[in-house]
């Protein structure tokens, strides 16, 4: 497999788990309730420099993980950021140190609620407490200083990796010079509340759920779940970009009419469904979506006073097609932001792919952030 | 309940059944296959003219059915219709005799996939033939006649029910002199392919689904088909219309965060799918729906020769705010229609509400549709 990585990947990669919080010295939440132990499973790609000034600090999406860039043995696809990370990408591992870590409440690695509840022996399930976005921020700080860091270079992140960003500028602009906020939100609409309710309406109402506690019965809500990542699918792409993939092709040009996948589209909807199975878990969609409702920062009066007077320097990207977090979104930020004085550079990214072109490689998009980072790394020298 | 229909509505109505095509003469679908015994549900509102000049022929969208205006008895609400429809209304039961029927595969009183087989004594379910546009205008057809008439005034629908007034109009033109056609589509993109993909997954897969057997299994798919509706629901609002109505107002004050109904949007959503429970049912929903996704006229090289011959008079409406029918649909109509010579008014209407607008009441959207059905009936006189 080496030669895959021969142009610009980071390689072979691994990941790490750290405690980050004990039992004994629980991990308090937003809420005030108390969670120990907490592991948490990360990644770091690059080298450290001496002075400890080329840190990125990556934050996840909805369904993302640790694993953001290089191969793990076995990969048939590399991590899911590894078209930006890398040796001569604009998220250059030849210069920049990053860090990426699975999200409090994920499933990959960092503790969720499908994780063992030392009080019971078995997994938290719907005990699990509820999270917000001030919670994942304090979790990324922890491993920070796990790490022996205190100040980062910049923080990125996309879609519910934005809204981190966002946070964590706000209540600890300290940690950071410079935060990258792309496709994100800082207060969902009725339309954005509607899709995940009805996703975690499949989940909840399968059957299979159990009140959460389906692990317990050697179940889990497969249906529920994979009908969750269906419809989110659909909002991830653009109207344009469906037709352009698939328009009305039939899966199967031999297929009868049914009620099967007669389809192009329906194949690429059940192939998402049934491959978001084998790597995420119903409780932690739960869990990680009801935060992205609650969400809304700036509803606080006090929300800009620490970043007024420790200012960062944002970026703030959005993509014309973003229909799930459209460019109105990235504008209410800047609105903020700008009116509390702070440099915000934005930019509307023209992309045919809708939610999805966070992930993808487009050129000025690629390019922009790369000025930006380089920019940042030069002035920090 | 009598001051209720005082002003404008057509008063108490009565729901009447038809047997049009028998196991002896049965119905011959688009695909070859025979059917019969088809019972149609349908109303009438108004008089029928003396010369029959008068007849306006409405064809029900999805989820609708024969009880487009007035009250049955017991009624909380009236047909589905109803601003529309009554003495003095733009579809004035004072001048126009309306004829509305339920849909073949429907389950509010036509044959459809619930509906007895009489080759097994049970319900059809998934042996019920796959149906076509086409097939809806055949029994509309046969239902004209059954009331001894041949040709009507005008023939009326939104979403797939302006499908069927299109299809209607392009193979039996001879049949009408005015086709209005609302926030219709002639051809489905992709999205809207996904989208009913991903409610009759929801459908199929729930575990009380039984292949389509679930009546004769004493349960039937309520998750799937609730899932399904509310997914549904969110297409059929305009985003700025879920924001002006429920915004991020939560649905209780004193309710605490959970994965329960926090949010206002989350409570209307689901009152649609519970209270859809009551009224329609799973294989109706599959089967009608399938039907939309496979409608595509203009693909016929001739589709247009017969409607060239013998010209209808076309109203086509859209709405700026319907992303589900969006106005790009109506103007590949208007195109079609436009370049085999035929006479059609077109008209992109202003609305806040979505897809949904067609079934509401609206100023110029009810003044147009006066105009155009007054004008009709002046030139028929």
């Amino acid at each position: 497999m080496t030669e895959i990585w021969q142009d610009g990947s980071v390689g072979l990669v691994e990941t790490q788990t750290a405690r980050l919080f004990t039992a004994e010295d629980p991990l308090v939440l937003a809420n005030g309730s108390r969670l120990g132990p907490v592991d948490v499973a990360y990644e770091t790609y690059g080298t450290l420099a001496p002075d400890a000034s080329n840190v990125v600090y990556l934050c996840h999406a909805l369904t993302g993980d640790a694993h953001a860039a290089g191969w793990h043995p076995g990969d048939r696809r590399p991590g899911w950021w590894d078209n930006l990370i890398g040796p001569g990408r604009p998220l250059d591992t030849d210069r920049f140190f990053v860090v990426s870590a699975n999200l409090l409440g994920g499933c990959r690695g960092t503790t969720g609620p499908g994780s063992i509840d030392p009080a019971t022996g078995e997994a938290y399930g719907m005990d699990f407490p509820l999270l917000d976005v001030a919670d994942f921020v304090t979790v990324h700080r922890a491993l920070l200083a796990h790490l022996g860091l205190s100040r980062v270079l910049a923080v990125l992140g996309g879609s519910l990796g934005g809204m981190q960003v966002l946070q964590w500028s706000l209540s600890h602009p300290q940690d950071m010079t410079h935060a990258i906020i792309v496709a994100a939100s800082s207060r969902l609409t009725a339309q954005n509340i509607a899709f995940s309710a009805v996703a975690r309406r499949a989940i909840t109402d399968d059957p299979h759920f159990h009140e959460g506690r389906y692990a317990a019965a050697g179940t889990s809500p497969d249906v529920g779940l994979s009908i969750a990542r269906m419809m989110a699918h659909i909002t991830y792409l653009s109207e344009d970009a469906l037709t352009a993939k698939f328009g009305r092709a039939p899966q199967d040009e031999e297929s009868t009419r049914g009620f099967g996948i007669d389809f192009a589209v329906e194949s690429y909807l059940d192939h998402q469904g049934q491959a978001f199975l084998e790597r995420f878990d119903a409780l932690s969609y739960l869990y990680l979506s009801r935060v992205m409702d609650y969400f809304d920062p700036f509803a606080r009066p006090d929300a800009l006073v620490h970043v007024a007077a420790d200012p960062v320097r944002y970026l703030l990207l959005s993509f014309d097609t973003d229909w799930r977090f459209s460019t109105a979104h990235t504008l209410r930020m800047l609105h903020h932001l700008e009116g509390a004085g702070l440099p915000v550079t934005f930019r509307e990214l023209s992309s045919p792919y809708g939610h999805d072109s966070f992930l993808l490689e487009d050129a000025v998009y690629h390019a922009t952030l790369r000025a930006f980072l380089d920019r940042a790394l030069e002035e920090a020298r």
